[in-house]
């Protein structure tokens, strides 16, 4: 069997699927913030070029697959499968660029926690043996995701400080058999999907605290279930719990008896710099694929980490959901990266 | 491996995941309709007694997961995963039951072809050893649906013939592997991802015409890649293509040389009567859910049918993606079910 269960949620892959290569496609804002180098292509303007958001959305997904491929010299027929999602309602950014790349297309959702969802599921279908060869791709874009979730972008409403800016960009990564892939190259070990947790929170202004209690969960079991103390990872990195998540996760984690402090990030909070005025940091399904596909995947390939758990974050809101009364259950999948 | 593929698309799965228990939670035309009899709770009224629609689908689901797992005198905490999705922008109806029920979530949107997305993803884990025991729900409601795709219903607008109705109800599945369950009871033997296919058309009162070159294609890639005549199946049937689509896949595939004819039918046309005046039949994830663990499952333990492919068939559209002028792509997952 190519995959087993450590533990009662942990999911481990034997004949290690490889991340054999990304690429990321980041907004004007990513770019000009402190990992813009590190992003393969950079737009200047939000919409490039597109008569639509939507559409420019649709676009930088089509271009990150695309760019992905072009590395390894692939096209779009030698992928077996496209695993991804977006924030927009009924995910039409990932289905119209599958439409465009006419790949069997896996459409998911988990919120802003959608890539790593992606990446497990790649990594599950690569260490089956359903597969060779899959990309996982997804996307958001902050001008589309205001809109949909809280206020057109020309009403200019005023944001609260605990609330984050949905990261416009895309990411995608090309995750393959070992055999097809160079053996140095980092490596998918291990994976905890996650449950849903509902801390009661009702304001869709602070997703950190929405999100913070399904991290510190996820993270919790990961680390039970593997029998493996926090350090055992160079960086966990969760993915978009931004200033106002980030403390509540290692409290909440510290009040179980786990000290995460020394290991731990959060792609919302080192994908912008506090001079941009993006408030408590960065969101959006992007958030955690343009910082894993950007800087961790290269940062692993110059050898600077060895071993990252990335637990990319998603708060399960919809206006409807907001509008009834609900509170915002959130959601964390983790996946080990490893050299 | 668990899991290998046969062709180019198709997977295969070895040691056969079973089917082990289904519950069908309908609405109250859905139990009126012709199939009422199978399905294993009928409400009278679509708001379930809750202030909200969206409230009542939230209950349907999480009602259709219990009811499968007390079939088996199993408690949530027996099952690894809760593999679903549903209609709703950000597949709230899901990401609600599965907090309720507290099983780590995958969280999967194809239009009204999740059903079969999720008994894909759920074989695949099992058979790749995953997995033990998942759960694979997911939901539809024709109030939910309507105000959120087209008009409110208060509105009353006139719907053109060639519409669907959108079905109200949930489907959920037990997929276990072999050692766990009955070795009587029916498999989950092979499956094909669909790509995104587009025809063009931009009425999103006919999503039968929208989603037939998918069913189209997803069928032949299936047949070809297994070697099989339609036949070989008792039974290919499609999510909910209509009166208006199934014909035209009879055609798409007869222009190939493959005549389906005597062996294809369509959920969205055996749910509902024509007196009923649902115009061109059902649609919606749970038309082909109640079909399939109501009827389908059944019959298949009576031992009327051995082999069935269920091409669960998805438009992916979205009221933005319409209002911008986009058409309809359509998606099929093709799964094969056999006794």
């Amino acid at each position: 069997m190519g995959v087993y269960r450590e533990g009662k949620y942990t999911l481990k892959f034997t004949n290690l699927p490889v991340l054999a290569g990304t690429y990321t496609v980041a907004g004007p804002i990513e770019g000009q913030g402190p990992l813009g180098r590190y992003f393969d292509l950079v737009y200047e303007d939000s919409l490039l070029g597109e008569n639509t958001w939507e559409k420019a959305e649709v676009r930088m997904l089509h271009e990150a697959v695309d760019g992905v491929l072009k590395g390894r010299n692939l096209r779009a027929s030698d992928i077996d499968y496209l695993i991804g999602g977006d924030l927009l309602n009924q995910i039409t950014a990932s289905s119209f660029a599958a439409r465009d790349l006419d790949i069997p297309f896996l459409g998911l959702y988990s919120a802003c926690a959608t890539f790593s969802e992606a990446l497990i599921v790649s990594a599950m279908m690569v260490a089956s043996g359903a597969s060779n060869r899959v990309v996982a791709g997804v996307s958001s874009h902050h001008d589309t995701a205001e809109r949909q979730f809280r206020f057109p972008t020309e009403f200019a409403n005023q944001r609260p400080m605990t609330a984050t800016w949905t990261v416009t960009g895309s990411g995608a990564c090309l995750i393959e058999k070992e055999e097809e892939a160079n053996k140095n190259l980092p490596r998918l070990s291990s994976a905890t999907l996650g449950r849903v947790v509902d801390a009661g929170i009702k304001d869709a202004y602070d997703m950190g605290s929405a999100m913070a209690p399904a991290a510190a969960d996820t993270i919790k079991r990961h680390l039970e279930d593997t029998r493996q103390v926090p350090e055992a990872y160079d960086l966990i990195i969760t993915g978009d719990l931004s200033r106002v998540g980030k403390p509540l996760v290692e409290d909440l984690l510290s009040q179980e008896g786990i000290e995460v402090m020394r290991v731990l990030n959060d792609c919302g909070i080192i994908i912008y710099d506090p001079k941009q005025d993006v408030h408590a940091g960065g969101s959006g399904a992007a958030c955690s694929a343009l910082v894993t596909g950007g800087y961790l995947y290269k940062e692993l390939l110059n050898g600077n980490w060895n071993r990252i758990l990335l637990v990319a974050t998603g708060a399960l809101l919809s206006p409807t959901t907001i509008q009834q009364g609900e509170s915002i259950p959130g959601i964390a999948h983790a996946i080990a990266i490893e050299r």
